[in-house]
């Protein structure tokens, strides 16, 4: 029996929008003449989910927030908490969530909703659902759910980083007694300011990125969550916990899952500086054991050595939470919970009585470890069942529209002009049903949109 | 005695940082060849604080983290929650409170400090304390103390609402155990979509504002958490909130303190619309009985009316708050915390045993209504005193430097500039002891400070 927060705060319901179009990454191997793998063995990405200027991000939360709230038939005035994590920023003052109380005042006379956006790269996601899961455990909260929004449209200027870009939304419901809640109060955060990945240049959607120190970065980060993890754990359980294997299946903040492969391995690299005598590490050799902090972050002896540690064990524990991050690229704030999504369409009803550790990063930085466990009772596992059966996640990829690499660019191309007003969108490609759309943008910057069929 | 929160959480110590240079509202009307009286009657202020392009938000939040810490003696370990709220965007990615962790990582190697930036226009401040609150009573709460950190730098282009500009910046201890509590679980909070006033224009710092349609939202949302708070307190305490007199002091969130006495009135059209026949209210006039909501809130028999009833109540209720918000201007997220620095500093001890009805709002929408309490035994009062001691206003006032309307126009005009890269800072103001510099921008937007002696 797993140990559970005080009042099983944690998530009812999940579910993710992705647009209706993609580019294959090895398509774009072709195109940008790069060699075949690069990216599809490089970043071990497949495709990548991509809009035109007829979707941005208050397009991408109504829709994901209505999917959820239908999909799930939740009344609209069940909510009493809202808020939006996102890195896709625009507006310097008005937070995306404000455009959301329009569907929650016309749809449930519903204006009492607390929170609003939070900020900081691909954490944002992760600070909106620890604010959530606070809230329900505080006397504030009212006896209602809390909706947890995060997302974002990931482009790259042309050159290098382009292929890790990508777009999801994922819509969380969060309450007590939830089918899959956190463990207590056992979560670590590592904090630093550094320049790694940032959005100085306001007018742009396209970040100023240092990949080799962001790499650096988020290993260090998972180092110390893992390390303060490990700790908390004991505290709580009043037994250590021993390695990986203490939880059933990790997940990682993805920009590309290559980078998750590395970082499982770093991770269980972290269970061998903690007990370097194991058994199970007897094949590490003596010069990876004197390696200094810095210089293990690029050792080529130590990756390998890791890698091999390490493969049928990611496997079983991190493949079967990547198919939305390998098929739409990186959602930055949404990328943990399309990883989450993906593991529970992947197992259904099996996930019960498992736990799970999370770890999520954004850059700049802020990143923090966590854990969840699954009910293991039999309304939990008829809960997982719905939840697989309501996500869908092979169907919808299938009908996907594969865009040629000149469609993807010519997208990028329109969103680079879109952020002039007034604006009407110029763009053809087809939109999801049931997905928003822009209308326009008055001279003022006033937004409007519409809703397809 | 009045009712705390389950652990009594709030409000240990709070400082604000406010720049060595201001503006007098009655040179600016000279200046602004306007007519006497429309800046310092009309919207009822004194002087506004501003800055050069020596100082930003990031310097601004450095700034008043360091002399809160310094001040109150602080353990920089003692942190284990940091969240700003702040509309004063420099990056569309990376949070402020990154920047904030250089000081923490040196002077505590404390890197496990939890939360984020918030953003909803002037709503950020109160997001960032609820959020704060919340985890203060989650089971997530780890033994250590919140800071909360709003503020901003509000800057309008040339024209009308220039002299609504301001800058502030307000840091607060939260832990439980605290002298000024939160009253539980009584907050209620209004939330809409509306284009009352925001920042679309990624590139500038000057917001988009409908002035006239503000004041409406700033109403509307008044009204409606006054009603639902009421509610909240009936519940809570099983005997209504009667009337305003049921509080102490109100604080309201103050573009300009006309405003706030304009909403104080309000709030009393609030008590009457609740009990219209009451003794208080047998000045009304018929004309105002019969108003719709829309007509009531640019009627001018009601305003006058409800002026009038409520100016004596206004001086002992409202004005105590109103030092740093008259002299300082809009510091948008840290405008209802710079009046509640200037309560406490105008009160002292004397505020033990006193109930504070808070009312924060932030453009597009996003506004709550909650009350705080403060303890009444002799270990509370001598904090207070302490925390009047410390804040030292009246004096740190007297010596800004009083520049001209030239200087303040010049100084404007060199903030537009300062938003490309590389840049290195040409203004030549004094800046305050402690605080911290922009020393440069590098070509890839890297910024750096140091701290005046």
């Amino acid at each position: 029996m797993l140990a559970r927060s005080p009042h099983d705060v944690g998530i009812h319901a999940i579910d993710t929008y992705f647009p209706a179009n993609c580019v294959k990454q090895s398509d774009l191997e072709r195109f940008d003449n790069v060699g075949t793998g690069k990216y599809t063995k490089g970043l071990e990405q497949e495709a990548m989910a991509f809009v035109d200027d007829q979707e941005d991000i208050y397009s991408l939360a109504l829709t994901a927030v209505s999917n959820l709230m239908e999909k799930y038939d939740i009344p609209w005035d069940a909510i009493g908490r809202l808020e939006v994590g996102t890195e896709t920023v625009l507006d310097k003052s008005k937070a995306v969530k404000t455009v959301l109380m329009d569907l929650f005042e016309q749809k449930g006379k519903n204006n009492n909703i607390e929170g609003v956006d939070t900020i900081n790269a691909c954490y944002g996601g992760t600070n909106a659902l620890l604010n959530a899961v606070n809230w329900l455990e505080s006397s504030a909260w009212d006896g209602r759910y809390a909706l947890v929004v995060c997302g974002d449209i990931a482009v790259y200027s042309p050159g290098n980083a382009r292929p890790t870009g990508g777009v999801g939304m994922v819509a969380m419901l969060i309450g007590r007694n939830a089918p899959i809640a956190f463990e207590g109060s056992i979560r670590a955060s590592h904090m630093e300011h550094a320049y790694d990945f940032y959005k100085p240049n306001l007018d742009s959607e396209y970040p100023v990125v240092d990949g080799k120190l962001s790499v650096t970065c988020y290993y260090r980060a998972l180092d110390n969550c893992y390390r303060l993890f490990r700790q908390r754990f004991e505290q709580a359980h009043g037994r250590p916990f021993t390695t990986i294997k203490d939880a059933d299946f990790a997940l990682y903040h993805s920009p590309y899952t290559k980078l998750v492969r590395r970082s499982f391995a770093r991770t269980i690299y972290g269970d061998y500086l903690a007990n370097p005598d194991s058994e199970c590490f007897t094949a590490v050799p003596k010069e990876v054991r004197s390696l200094s902090v810095e210089a293990s972050y690029t050792d080529k002896t130590l990756q390998t050595t890791f890698d091999n540690l390490t493969e049928e064990d990611y496997k079983t524990m991190v493949e079967p939470s990547l198919l939305l991050p390998k098929q739409l690229g990186n959602s930055y704030t949404g990328s943990l919970y399309t990883g989450l999504q993906s593991l529970i369409d992947n197992q259904g009803s099996d996930l019960a009585g498992k736990r799970l550790l999370m770890f999520s990063y954004g850059s700049g930085l802020a990143a923090t470890m966590f854990s969840l466990v699954v009910g293991s009772d039999s309304k939990t596992k008829q809960v997982l069942q719905d939840l697989r059966a309501k996500s869908q996640l092979e169907q919808r990829l299938q009908k996907r529209n594969v865009c040629t690499p000149e469609q993807f660019t010519a997208a990028l191309a329109l969103r680079e002009g879109m952020h002039s007003a007034p604006y009407t969108p110029q763009g053809k490609l087809p939109v999801a049903s049931g997905a928003f759309k822009l209308k326009d943008v008055s001279k003022d910057v006033r937004r409007t949109y519409s809703r397809n069929e």
